[in-house]
């Protein structure tokens, strides 16, 4: 039983969260109260019956249980240092944030114990934001990403990885800073890379580029469509390991550059060819595990 | 009426075209030779019914009335070649090719009349590939860039983009160098960035990185899953331009990389809105165009 949730943020995830517990069996979700900046938004969440009362002060997690943080990793700071103000001394804390180390470092440092933040990522990204976009399904069969450090109080890791797999995900446990790094190929930098590349387009041409491009350019560039205050504060609590991998990049560019430029056919053959083995191989690897093949 | 019709090259693209013929209005094709170098492929291409017979020489282009030219770039030279030898004097010669100034220029180096080539370009392209891939309604809202020079006889081009309204595609002309400049910024360009982030990611990790992602990175990357054959051919014939896009992307992500470093909230935040208002717009554009709005 869960008597009070208090979702901070209720966006896509935070959204998505609340109607998933009130909806899963096993559980039980008395009172879910919604905060957050935008008023527009917070009474589309209780109109569409995401939240049962909504306030835009974070006076109100006062009475909250369970703590849900779902803002953009820039509002962490602020956010931290309310709930050291507002938070019950047991209430669990637990986030939906993209850069597991830094959202640590907040908790480490607004929060007295800190070992009550139990940092989660759930992969389950979209380019549809706000309350409207919420489902209660959206964390089915998704994987949620659980960094708890040497100190996080392993019994409120547990409660919170319970919650995960009772709305249908599989909860994998890593280290923080191995989570960035994977994150930082796998996500950050490929929105960095969608991003240089509309800008890069548009800079050159007044066409639409829709028109001269099949499926690719739309796909390559779908994240492009992303929320850019998000994807700020990505890049920025995610510094190191991004940098690293924007450096991988434009090291495989420049030398696929190279080999354009000197016309080295063998050269770009075994870049593709190699690039194409490792995407088919992790998708023939990933399908075999998901039908348990 | 078209009494012969070869294809060389029986992949997704001449496939498709054998077939949209075949199954076109007010217009007749009584018989269609495909000619390869796979005789797997141009046997699964007979059984499926798209070719009546097959030949692995090109010397069996010389009954065609048109011939259809699918084949990789990396194969016009020889091919020109044959067909200067083999082809009718009054076959009409076109293309389904993806760098058009280096089709162009193979006709001229090899065709003693390089005004029967009519350049063109289909854009529907997948990671699929091979006749089994081919289907009727492939072109059908798809557009075709047509890319005539000041010699190329223009009754043979309003043939061809008959031909290719026929089955179902918009018909664009446009210049050949800026055809090429076009798609190397929103095809040809993004293809290179998907292989180069696949291996960028391959090189540093052993695990699997769909495991840690949600969609955007299997849509980001799906072009890396494109024949490398196909690509490094488009790399070497449409080199300048290609390496235009590269740097022009390699500036951008340079930006992106000095941002990050320094942590310029505000030079991210623009970058990324105006990315995203780009490509918005262009979407919304391409609707409106598509609905008729």
């Amino acid at each position: 039983v869960i008597k009070n949730l208090a979702v901070v943020g209720v966006g896509l995830i935070g959204g998505s969260f609340a109607m998933a517990l009130r909806a899963a069996k096993g559980i039980a979700v008395q009172h879910i109260t919604g905060i957050g900046r935008s008023e527009a938004n917070l009474l589309a969440a209780k109109r569409l019956g995401i939240i049962d009362e909504y306030a835009r002060d974070l006076a109100a997690v006062e009475d909250a249980d369970l703590i849900m943080v779902a803002v953009p990793m820039g509002a962490y700071g602020q956010l931290f240092s309310a709930l050291e103000l507002h938070a019950r001394a047991d209430a669990i804390i637990t986030d939906a944030g993209s850069t597991k180390q830094y959202a640590i470092q907040m908790a480490e440092q607004f929060l007295t114990a800190p070992g009550r933040f139990v940092p989660a990522h759930p992969i389950a990204g979209a380019e549809h934001s706000g309350a409207q976009a919420a489902r209660e399904n959206l964390f089915e069969d998704r994987l949620v990403l659980m960094t708890p450090t040497a100190y996080t109080e392993s019994d409120l890791v547990l409660q919170v990885s319970n919650l995960w797999q009772l709305v249908g995900a599989r909860v994998v446990t890593m280290d923080a800073a191995q989570h960035d790094r994977f994150l930082a190929n796998v996500s950050h930098l490929p929105h960095l890379a969608a991003f240089a590349l509309v800008n890069a387009v548009a800079k050159e041409s007044e066409e639409n580029p829709f028109d001269f491009s099949a499926g690719g350019f739309r796909d390559f560039t779908r994240i492009a469509s992303s929320s850019p205050v998000m994807w700020r504060d990505i890049a920025l609590t995610n510094r190191e390991a991004l940098l690293m991998s924007i450096d991988g990049m434009q090291g495989e560019l420049t030398n696929l550059r190279r080999a354009v430029a000197q016309g080295d056919s063998e050269k770009l053959l075994h870049h593709f060819t190699q690039a194409k083995l490792a995407r088919d191989g992790w998708l023939a690897r990933r399908e075999r595990e998901v039908t348990g093949g």
